[in-house]
């Protein structure tokens, strides 16, 4: 197969340069888990992951498109190279950030085809209008949910907050059984599923 | 909108024991990192975000499907979380891993839907033959080549074998001029790109 | 000795909160290090400790309070509990957060005597009018300064952006000497210091 | 503002020793956590920043002077570059080191002044004669006190040790009534502190 | 005292070059802790040199040499420089590796006095006839055993399987008692140990 | 096979409860890699794993007893439980510890039988008048100057120091051979040793 147009140098160098922001979000924990206290947390790209498998899941229950959910959740925090994992406590003082606002810096130097492609879907997460947007955005707080449950099994107290507000905050059917499912489901189950 | 089916609960508990199953992606440091002294070596989920984000790019310019590349990337290191992320020098020892085996013993307990979604995907991924397979596994390459060249900017002295192993193998010319282009860019570029 | 006033439970449990969110600057890490690909990175408490302890020396010797100078570094970055700690690449889109108001905040609850206290140590901090003022954060950017330093020895590549523009940002003449001493020390030489 | 005496080079690179010597503090961990069990126990610097916080406050409400007395908590682990944070089961085989002996080496190749204020400030502290030096001490046994809830919030089992033993060795009422509150009040209760 | 046999630089080289491999052993994580979501597991080497102490102990009881024990335990799981530290879970995928194998290509370029000595002492590990073998193999259980106490000790509350899987398949009966014993006593017993 | 004399429940105990001690070495981080700026330090155990394992490899070189050696190497730094890992910069102020007497205490609770076997064990390292003795001491610093050289390629400057002062002190042939040879071995070698 052939790129639709040959990447010149210069371009080249502007994706290279958005692949290294990118790598902030693996170096970037998330702030929930400071707060509470938990070693070693996780960073945003680990968040990332496990939201965009998710997201796929629940699309496919959900009648919507799992590829198309998988990328919006591949997308949805990647903000937070410039933003950081913020959290309520901040609010306050800095305001709501415009997400659209920074996918724009991140993406002005890029190629028209990769900048429409991310503004697009920074857009369509953030309007939450189609199935597969929503589906996206259960999955970020079902995976949030998840992650507390976990913690909570390795040993924390401090879970319920993250479990509960996760938990009331779904929209869709598909998820909210899940993370019902998952607060009476060992964190080991799996290891004996041998198929 | 509506779940196609609804969920009972057994099942929703065996969604719930493969999410955390996936979990253990976020726990899995990748191996090459480790026989090359990097400290805190990044998770395998932390790989999967970024070759996700890379295969998008890489499909977008490729004339693939964004979305559908992304998805094949969130998912061709599923298997490790009972593989483990095993190298070269495993491979004497161990054969030549199948992933679809893998893969259809992790979805053996999922509904129908669910199953052939994942199933589907690795085949895809595993077998090479879509624009989008092509991508994902460049994106697989390319983000392994970065993550080097962080990590040599970091300090390591031993990444050559990484960079140019990860390089040699990429199919695209999109990818190929990225990795070219990242290897005479600075890993800070990106603070000064302000839009 | 005895307490002015005695704190009664209610009081108490708000210095208490207080003190837990102060935790949150031993879990926090310093985001600059984050984006230079540092594992591992240190603290905000990390930072701020040497902070104190290199104020105290400069004010010692430009002629300060070296007791007040190390009290106002103690304090300099309290505020992240809630902002984080966010850089240039945050300040676009976030806006220079306002200190004052975060500890205002930070300090509602608490009795007057120590409200006033906190605030009068950020306001003078913030104004740089003493000479103690200016000691704290010639002392705040010689740390990062010195930090850089630790980390180039450490093998990071990255770090001439940092050692740079903490020098430049550097008032006092002993903060400059000392850091100009730093860039030609080994970070060894102490252990050959006995005394 | 001038410096009392121009920095020589000579100086100022033995101050650049010091700072480099002081940055031990963050990277050394408290040994009384690698006791029990704790993963990724906080640093000697960690410990020490909130001291000087807390100091600040017990000493606002004893009617001492804050900054003294966090200028006095800056300084009261800086041995631990050289001796480590050792506990009571090194006792019986090193002996009870002398602070002040420490304190002289590190500071002999000092500029006086800055020997003087360091050697004072520990003699000081050490002593225990003054409002402030109780209210540091008391600020290093709260800070431990509370550090330990935080693991014990973690999932710790084994802080009571920690808890009782750093709660009967306060000495002011108000570090001790800090300390009861503390142990009925959640972690996370300054997130709704929202002034 | 002299060498046998004077080292040649090509065989000091390949003597070096598998000192390197057993580096790794500092470095890989072991599994099981992984999948219990254990915060900075420990290595395979930690584990090696607790599993050889209790190899001594045990062996000693047991009437065997404890130094031969302790010695099958030092190499009893070198092999997983290249296997790494795979589980129950990878099984049906990989297989059950052949140690011995991987022992003979890892000593393939020793001089024959080395080769010889260590697959010797794999294969009388593996092949479990000798008491020092019986207990070596009883050690490795049962420091996984302790550990896994110790991370209960920590918070963790997913340790049972691991300990009563432990402790079922001890051999010896000295083994057996401290298993037990280890059950009932407190990690933190040692520190009042003042002899 | 049966225990020489059953172990009785409090006898256990104390042997439990001196495992316990035991996992502190693999908690215990060394403290020169603090002092070099090293990431991440390995633990005590860590290293012991492989002093242990080079131990037995100079033994059968030198014409020692590979078990034996190993023997001595996994007890060598068991009185850091209770010391740390102190080095050079403590001396001053601490004097050198004595190890017998910690081993003493250590194992003052145990059967006579184990306490015997461990202190004439730690008595033979100390007193260096055995081969077996002089091969664990020297792999004890080729140990280091390995690891050191692992931290290099990583990235660290500092290691000069830790490389040269543990060659220095080799007392065999063999590990001076080894030594040399490790200083022009690349750190990935053994990965293309496929035997």
């Amino acid at each position: 197969m052939d790129a639709i147009q040959q990447l010149d140098s210069d371009t080249a160098r502007e994706i290279a340069a958005f692949a290294f922001e990118l790598g902030v979000l693996k170096r970037e924990t998330r702030k929930g888990w400071i707060d509470a206290c938990v070693p070693s947390p996780e960073s945003v790209a680990d968040h990332t992951c496990r939201t965009a498998q998710l997201a796929a899941l629940i699309a496919a229950y959900e009648g919507g498109d799992p590829a198309r959910a998988a990328h919006l959740a591949v997308w949805h925090d990647s903000q937070e190279t410039r933003l950081r994992d913020l959290n309520q406590v901040a609010k306050p003082f800095l305001g709501k950030p415009d997400h659209q606002a920074v996918t724009a810096t991140q993406t002005s130097a890029l190629p028209q085809i990769l900048a429409t492609l991310l503004r697009d879907t920074v857009a369509e997460f953030e309007a939450q209008a189609t199935t597969e947007a929503v589906c996206a955005r259960d999955a970020d707080r079902l995976e949030c949910l998840i992650q507390a449950l976990e913690y909570q099994a390795a040993g924390n107290t401090l879970m319920s907050e993250w479990i509960t507000s996760s938990k009331d905050r779904l929209k869709t059917t598909t998820a909210h059984r899940i993370a019902e499912a998952a607060m009476t489901t060992s964190v080991l189950k799996w290891r004996t599923t041998m198929g």
